[in-house]
């Protein structure tokens, strides 16, 4: 029964039906924040049924609701392993005394905080959730100025101290582990220069991290907030992590609609119409496309400049957490996992990689997402249309040309089409659909893990480069040299 | 013969001699500016002695010679195509009377340039390279800020006069056309802009086009600017497409660097022998993991902060020149052409999608980019290594733990490893090696294109998307609505 996809015939999109409305009416995927059009997607009502019919088959609802109920989900079974639950969807819980305590802890913090700048000292999940929200509210008006350092490279620290002045500046050292090297490293170099200048550090220090971690320590940090251990780096925008610097930012108000959002996606993860739980049914396409098709590739493809940040983000979020080789039973999977993932910001990649896109050899799982409405104050009109309908005008094209593609004489100029596309629309990009949004992709990870079959919340990928770092390092402060690192790193 | 690579084993990493040093100097080809590490690839003798006897067995050396003569080799023989020649080469070459011009020009009109502020309107080839070159000098001293326009959505638009004031703004508009709908929307918007604060907006425009383009037009710029029309977009970052803002903001010495590290590299790509011709062997060994053994990405990975937007562009760049399905001879290919092509910055990224890159189902295509010395006044030391130390054993621990994996008791903590990748190293990060890194790149792409039998040159897939794009436009402008644009794009 599980396998029966592999032996449909997917649809194929120069049929004539593909631009009818009523395929686009039947295959919709809407809750209140969210409607997932799934019409040029490769499929029929045939497989759109095994498709819904999959939720209940693997038990997903019940995989779900174990991460709702605090069960220790983060685990291989029979293997050492993180062994805990699994907890970001609380952050945004109103009902979660731990996290409201922090959040109120951090508008307090806020409103009193006498700096102008404030520098977020992160890397991977604790650098690019912020920074893609961050650049996604930056419509609205800011209380201050944020920059980032995620990478060891010290061109990083002294690009970002070229723009701040550090008497007015707050730096929050985010380490959920408090032992990353790039952050102690960057807390050294600040100690230092403010040591130079004669002030006191501490006064500028703050941190997020787990209580009784390394960097749970008063006497470095005037002040600490706190995530828990279950809420893993990639999923953790929504913890201290990402609301302490952006309320800095935008204010209480404008993060507190950014959870509403978030929370307002998670009520609709147990909803059991995959048709009213957008998540699911772009979990369940995304499965159709990359696992049962074998799409190479999944392109996330936002119309919206302020979320230009927001694919690497993603690229985290689904390549950390599912790009894995085994299973929850410690078995070494047959199956393909998560693909490379890809994206920027349209229509500017149209001019770029598109043409691969369209006429390139490989296959792709796409999603793109739009807005039917614009905040813009410039959003003029010309030419009897606004600058804002012509993004959607874009928008709307790129999937019927990948679904019908062109024919002409020249090979050349011909398109072969049937290359097919999902579109995610919200009614426009404010704090709290940026929340729902960013919701409905962990949802969508979540649950493109369990029909992998995999634990979508460890990360033992990125061990081993750290281990050896650490090896290469103590080879480098031998006075013996050795001869390989001599031969690549040296001129 | 030409099959032959199908049917050699890979050398398989996990061998004892991966990291024997007489194996990394054995493979190695190198330049004065740069040196490609490739004892990480599942290569042996036999299989590199195949790879170096295809560029005399392709004629490679012939079709690049071609170029450098000027013959006409952007065209599909025997259907109508763009039928020119490829020129970008010439744009830094010092004897070329056409570009000399326009950068005495361009020298001279920085000089008087009246405006602190730059915005760049350009898109795709017009925006990345530009963009990406632009932040890669950032450790220069500026002379004027820069912000780009590159998108429709008036968001960005927005966002950018959020950081200028108008008065003291000078405005590029860059169109190799002079026709492309982003550009002709942005300047109307900027005109109206003027005339309603009662300014000329003609002092405040110049634009860098083609002779006789549309845009080719004195009434409305005070200054124009000119390129080849042989200069293909992705490759025009050395035209005045990328020349002009680069001298307007970093002035004429450090951009003629940049220039004649590009030269630099120009002049190394007839090299017949591929260990003294990086972008040839580079290219080989691109052709070796992709076309051969099937990798479905290309990853590319700097471990420099600013070379942070390069990535893009060379998606751009190889996307673009080789992601089709049509030979030079107008037939459809058999092969596998060029695949997904992603990266950012490390190290972040090691802490970001890295998990896939070392235990997840695909193979890639990895282009590691490091620089052996470090520019930076903040690269401190502390625990007996500087943070560049630390950057440079993450790269080359990387590499190490991709190739020989780790074997353990636990299938989570287990890396299967034998995952291939070559190390681009340069001595440090200035001008003139930025420019040489940027052909290197262009010329791997080139030979690339060769050994698929592809135009690199022209992007018909582009085309249908722009053209469907304005059918809907016109579909908007009709009081009758279109059900299928109702549905999708209205809330």
């Amino acid at each position: 029964m599980k396998n029966r996809l592999l032996f449909r015939t997917p649809f194929d999109l120069h049929q004539n039906d593909t631009l009818d409305i009523e395929r686009h009416k039947r295959f919709l995927s809407k809750s209140k924040m969210i409607r997932l059009h799934y019409g040029f997607e490769k499929i029929d009502e045939t497989i759109e049924a095994d498709l819904l019919s999959m939720p209940l088959e693997h038990h997903l609802f019940e995989k779900m609701q174990e991460i709702f109920d605090g069960k220790v989900v983060n685990a291989i079974h029979g293997y050492p392993s993180e062994n805990r639950a699994v907890s970001h969807m609380k952050c945004r819980d109103p009902y979660d005394e731990f996290n409201q305590k922090e959040i109120k802890k951090a508008t307090q913090f806020s409103k009193n905080c006498p700096f102008k700048h404030v520098v977020v000292v992160g890397i991977g999940g604790s650098n690019l959730g912020t920074e893609a929200i961050h650049l996604g509210l930056s419509r609205y008006p800011k209380n201050r100025e944020i920059y980032f350092i995620a990478n060891i490279d010290p061109r990083n620290t002294e690009d970002v101290l070229g723009h701040v002045s550090l008497k007015d500046t707050l730096f929050i050292f985010c380490s959920k582990s408090g032992g990353t090297l790039e952050i102690q490293s960057n807390l050294e170099l600040m100690k230092e220069l403010y040591q130079k200048m004669g002030i006191e550090a501490k006064k500028h220090f703050v941190c997020v991290t787990t209580p009784k971690s390394p960097m749970d320590d008063s006497k470095t940090f005037s002040d600490i907030f706190y995530m828990e251990d279950s809420v893993g780096g990639r999923y953790s925008v929504t913890s201290m992590i990402g609301v302490l610097p952006l309320i800095l930012c935008y204010g209480e108000e404008v993060v507190i609609d950014f959870l509403k959002g978030a929370h307002a996606t998670d009520m609709t993860l147990l909803e059991k119409d995959p048709k009213k739980n957008p998540a699911l049914m772009d979990a369940l396409l995304a499965y159709w496309n990359s696992t049962v098709l074998g799409a190479e590739g999944t392109l996330i493809a936002p119309y919206a400049y302020d979320l230009r940040r927001l694919t690497s983000h993603f690229q985290q979020l689904f390549m950390e957490s599912n790009g894995k080789s085994v299973t929850k039973d410690g078995q070494f999977t047959l199956k393909k996992t998560q693909n490379i993932v890809f994206g920027g910001v349209l229509t500017n990649d149209q001019h770029s990689y598109y043409q691969a896109v369209h006429q390139g050899t490989f296959h792709l799982d796409m999603t793109v997402v739009g807005f039917c409405e614009s905040h813009s104050k410039v959003n003029i009109e010309n030419d009897h249309t606004t600058l804002h309908q012509k993004l959607n005008a874009n928008l709307l094209a790129q999937s019927i040309a990948l679904a019908t593609g062109q024919k002409t004489d020249n090979p050349n100029t011909t398109f072969i089409g049937n290359r097919p596309s999902r579109i995610l629309m919200m009614e426009s990009l404010n704090a709290f659909n940026l929340g729902a949004l960013l919701a409905h992709f962990e949802g969508r990870t979540i649950y493109f893990g369990f029909l992998l079959g995999i634990n979508s919340f460890d990360q033992e990928g990125v061990q081993l480069g750290k281990r050896l770092a650490k090896d290469v390092l103590e080879k480098m402060k031998s006075p013996k040299k050795d001869p390989l690192i001599s031969h690549i790193l040296e001129w």
